[in-house]
């Protein structure tokens, strides 16, 4: 890889310390990546310090939401470096959601070595406690200033950091959102893009002063089947079997979900990929063949589900955290933190590099 | 109003000239206002020099296109003054994008502030030819930088402005868009915000390569009705009557369309609003009860269609423009240029400053 490394770096990151209360996405690693296209071909990479960018005002991205991007970790590993889990695949969901904006895909070896490079320099950075990590945050946007409708002819391709702890722990107060939609039947809802996020963060604010967590989506078609939450897919177990929601078009497909899929199947689990009813499953819950439900996602890893909320009603799950979703969890954050075999070739190790 | 005029502005001002082509929203005017909010209050606002903007690589607005904009445009004025047509329509219009997206709506004082100090600082830039005007483009963003799915704590608002052409002149040949959606039924359509522009843009990349100038969408409930184009509202003239979709909760109420329907009814045509299903549209453009058809925004003023392709099939409309569109565009125009009288007290005048 010819990525340019700014000396400036080596400055920025001795002057840097981990903040001891992490949170989530908050704290920023003091480097970046970034890679600029224009006139049909991508630039060189480079590392260079964390700053704020320099924006036209009439920047495609900030008028027309032309922007998609990736959450994805490094993890320490027992050996004390770092190892980047199933990177290739947000490398081709990138593109998926790029395209889709009509902006040119990150070559997959840029998007690796962008991911590959800030993990490198920020191995010492990677907090060590189980279920922590440093989150990567690739993204991609429309730079060009020109206020028409259109895709933009210019773009830039960024990778940040963030130490971070687990997104959520604990157990997640579902509230079922009826009448709000993140993503449309031909919308956006597959690819990785700002939009659906934007659309979901007033239902997000209305539940939380209903004391509940997250909005739990339906599918724009029917408002009926269970699509996911704004960044976790969903799963129920259901008379021991492992439901979750096929892939329609409106759903993200995540890699955490598509790992856990695998993951279940070799450990014996029925996994089941179908439409899920959201009544159907109310019922199951109401009458216990439903034990179980979870979420999961980069940022959450497996999140139990306690409580579904739907208008005046409340659907108590059993078991928080339920047998499987903690045993799933422990088999995949075996594999991410490098306690057992990686017997599906997901981890990625990273060489750490000193500056 | 307690607006801080950078004296920097003056220097900017002298050495700007307007270019000789001018297209749409290319060329930026050389000043911008901007107003900041944090911890609950709005700063007040500034002229400042147009100037790129710093932004902090984890802003929302980059990742979760938390951001909304309006569109509006000053005309120069038969006394040599500007105009603008409407501003506090523009100002409610963002005030509801701001709360559906969670975030503080800009004070109607503070929007029209600054929609006035940027047009009176750059009334020598408004163009002056019939159809030409300053184009200006009030938006707002989050600025937190924070990787968590929810709304920002800091937001900025900016007014920028470019002197442009009419959007398009010309007829526009106009695609069935049956795939694609750009907003779901409880998402935001409604709205001025990027993610519906986001979603459109694939389509329009698609149709243009089939010979198509613009996507016409259909209401995502159903995929059967009207909805409207990427940025404007749609009329056709049926038996006489000018229809129009109802508004629905996916169109955007363009304030063009607003002011049309008060102005048609005022010349005595009949207006009808309600759900206009394509099928129906399309069979009475064969049979000549549909005589034609025209899109309407600030940016197009009034574009008439003379094609609506559908798949392999093309309907051709047989006035191109049709008497009806250029009777209304001429009355709209003729008031918004002040050459009749504005019996509707829709224009506001600005009094120029020469710094
Ligand atoms: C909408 C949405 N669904 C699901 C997920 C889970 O995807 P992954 O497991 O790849 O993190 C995410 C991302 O975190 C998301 O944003
Ligand atoms: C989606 C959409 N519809 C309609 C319009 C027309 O609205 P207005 O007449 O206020 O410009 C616009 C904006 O220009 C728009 O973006």
């Amino acid at each position: 890889m010819s990525i340019y490394i700014d000396p400036e770096i080596a400055v920025s990151l001795r002057g840097y310390e981990v903040p001891e209360k992490l949170g989530f996405g908050t704290a920023m690693a003091p480097v970046m990546f970034r890679a600029v296209w224009q006139d049909g071909c991508w630039s060189n990479g480079e590392l260079i310090p964390y700053a704020p960018l320099t924006v036209d005002p009439a920047a495609k991205v900030l008028h027309y939401a032309q922007s998609c991007f990736e959450g994805m970790k490094a993890y320490r590993t027992e050996e004390g470096g770092a190892a980047l889990f199933r990177p290739e695949m947000n490398a081709a969901r990138m593109a998926y959601s790029a395209q889709r904006l009509c902006m040119p895909s990150v070559p997959e070896s840029l998007f690796l070595d962008g991911v590959r490079v800030v993990t490198a320099h920020c191995t010492n950075l990677v907090p060590s406690n189980s279920g922590e990590s440093l989150y990567l945050r690739p993204f991609l946007m429309g730079t060009q200033p020109d206020l028409t409708v259109s895709a933009s002819n210019s773009y830039e391709f960024y990778v940040i950091a963030s130490p971070s702890e687990a997104y959520h722990s604990g157990n997640m107060r579902l509230w079922i959102e009826r009448e709000d939609a993140r993503a449309a039947v031909g919308g956006t809802g597959d690819a990785k893009v700002g939009g659906n996020y934007a659309s979901s963060l007033l239902s997000i604010g209305r539940l939380r002063e209903r004391g509940y967590d997250q909005s739990l989506w339906l599918n724009p078609a029917n408002r009926q089947n269970i699509d996911e939450l704004s960044g976790m897919n969903f799963f129920a177990v259901i008379d021991g079997s492992l439901y979750t929601p096929a892939l329609n078009g409106s759903i993200l497909e995540g890699i955490t979900r598509h790992s856990l899929i695998q993951l279940a199947k070799g450990l014996g689990y029925t996994v089941v990929e179908r439409a899920v009813p959201i009544d159907e499953l109310l019922e199951q819950i109401a009458s216990g063949e439903c034990s179980e439900a979870f979420a999961c996602g980069t940022a959450a890893i497996i999140s139990p589900i306690s409580v579904i909320g739907d208008g005046g009603q409340e659907y108590s799950l059993p078991y928080t955290p339920g047998p499987v979703a903690e045993h799933l969890r422990q088999a995949l954050l075996d594999i991410q933190e490098g306690r057992s075999e990686d017997t599906y070739d997901w981890m990625k190790a990273v060489e750490p590099v000193n500056s």
